[in-house]
């Protein structure tokens, strides 16, 4: 065991606070990786504040780490010390299933393991994330990046916002000649943007807020509706192929579906604390369509996310933070007053 | 025009009653067909009681048409005198969209002609349906049944029934090594059991009602399952491709997402006339699957259902009426006491 400096929550209730925390030393497969970098996800607060239920204490959140191989084990072949690497939600998964053996790992019938809050036989029991130093992953859960390295602590948010969005895009097969809608201009939705431009979708973003229309162009943005706008959205109508919906809050899927061809998809990547108002199940049955979901990706499908963004330059827009500033930093993510990911810059847990 | 007998209704509060309605004599593409039979269908009893709204009177009910051909005009080269044909939901649509082009009508752009109460030239200003002696209609809406002429009776309800159940099971390419769940065991249940066993699938019938247990079985299904009981619900967890789901009355639909596997579509072919409970999101993330909708078939997948039936002999379970038992046969369907299906003898009109 190593001792490793980490910012965490002894309880729901209290804001997080530096600690030691233990890490494994390296066993075979392990990659032993110092953080540079960790995105600033909700479900980071959600979990330290225990607002899903099941958070165990205390909690090291963050799952979207990038930094540099420092250590491998003896069996470890894809990896070396000095590499840059990534880390995303996913540790561990059963490597027995259908799913594991898909490269599926997120949908893993025995249950994935998760970055944070996840089983583990290390101490003291459960996974601690990227509020951390350092950390040690089993080789087939460490990702390769080969974005240049100016451009790392904007990567960080690619290991869950970049493949949350990018995997229902290439699951439901958008591309040239197609029509998409990104719903909410946040962590998610601005890659969304960013990722269904560069597939080459004619991609409309979708925003509550008038304020966000060039924001929505300059992230790459064919076309931004303002949703409240019922002309601008009745002008959309029967148009679309495919709608990634990136808002978790409650809201009103029928004007979405109501927005889609023919066999198109509404795809939902967040879970609401509330439910959303019930869909209208006549928008779905008139036209063939479906509301869907869709959660993170696989680490084969994560790579290939984290190539094609390397290829095209294709990265997070960050405001970088240090830890110290983590708890002003979820007040503000709770406003949506972010553009659009908070990455922590990980030299600030040391200190 | 043509004087014809017909029973329908003056307003949503009034009982059907006898009536004479006009037909149109012929034109050039029309088939002039003498009904023989007419199923009754739930949509019927909604129409004629406005339940949906938009009713027309008088409404003539009636989707599920069975008859001989007694006249074609000029044009028609696909039916001739003599011919047994079958009329379905549709006897109209633009014939232009990408839709009517890919020959799924009943998603037509511009709104399908319904077989009653859609807009047409003729007198009323409105079409009447199949409780009536005769009927014409443009010969691309007119089926051909190549089943022996003793199972007529029984082919009527695969006009609506059949084919709401054959298109999804299509769609979703339900075949051997599918398990495929379907909800309700009435009108379209009853279709769909039958129609998937013959697609090859292992067929799970779900009922809430144990006393519909062997009946499922004798249809065809595979195994029943009763809905109400959650252990017999648990064992099938993450197991299905696929899951029909027949019933209109709003229902838990969490129940049967749990079941689907990763990737598993919930397919609602009825619309509730109070909204579904919401359904919970993190069940359709949890496993990429998804819940959507389908509306009856289009005019090729029809006959490839009505000659699918034909070969494998598959037909209805029907219970006959005559046309002066109409308000007794609705006032039975709405409390589930048919097997599976009535059908008016069309004979029955003219008394």
């Amino acid at each position: 065991m190593n001792n490793t400096k980490a910012w965490g929550a002894r309880a729901g209730d209290k804001p997080l606070e530096p600690m030691d925390i233990a890490r494994r030393t390296p066993g075979a497969r392990d990659v032993q990786i110092e953080i540079a970098y960790c995105g600033v996800c909700h479900s980071d607060l959600h979990t330290v504040r225990s607002e899903w239920g099941g958070t165990r204490y205390p909690c090291v959140p963050g799952h979207e780490i990038v930094g540099e191989v420092t250590a491998v084990g003896d069996a470890v072949t894809a990896f070396k010390v000095g590499d840059t690497v990534g880390v995303g939600c996913l540790v561990g998964s059963c490597q027995r299933c259908p799913s594991c053996a898909e490269g599926l790992e997120q949908y893993c019938e025995n249950g994935f393991v998760g970055t944070y809050n996840g089983p583990t036989a290390d101490p003291p029991g459960h996974t601690l994330g990227g509020y951390s130093q350092r950390i040690v992953v089993d080789e087939k859960f460490v990702l390769k990046i080969r974005h240049p390295k100016e451009q790392l602590a904007a990567v960080a948010p690619l290991l869950c916002a970049g493949i949350t969005t990018y995997s229902p895009l290439r699951h439901w097969k958008v591309g040239p000649g197609s029509k998409v809608g990104i719903v909410g201009i946040g962590g998610l939705g601005h890659m969304g943007i960013k990722i269904a431009h560069a597939m080459g979708a004619h991609t409309v973003a979708f925003t509550t807020s008038e304020g966000k229309r060039q924001d929505a162009l300059d992230l790459g943005a064919d076309a931004v509706v303002v949703s409240r706008n019922a002309a601008e959205m009745r002008a959309h109508a029967g148009s679309f192929d495919f709608i990634l919906d990136t808002v978790a809050a409650s809201h009103d899927l029928d004007a979405f579906t109501q927005l889609l061809k023919r066999d198109g998809t509404l795809c939902l990547v967040g879970v609401p604390e509330h439910p959303h108002p019930s869909p209208n199940v006549g928008a779905i049955i008139f036209g063939r369509k479906a509301i869907a979901g869709s959660l993170i990706g696989g680490l084969p499908e994560t790579q290939e996310m984290l190539d094609f963004c390397a290829e095209r330059g294709i990265v997070a827009e960050i405001e970088m933070i240090p830890i110290q500033k983590i708890d002003e930093a979820y007040d503000r993510m709770q406003k949506s007053d972010v553009k659009y990911r908070f990455v922590i810059d990980s030299a600030s847990i040391g200190r």
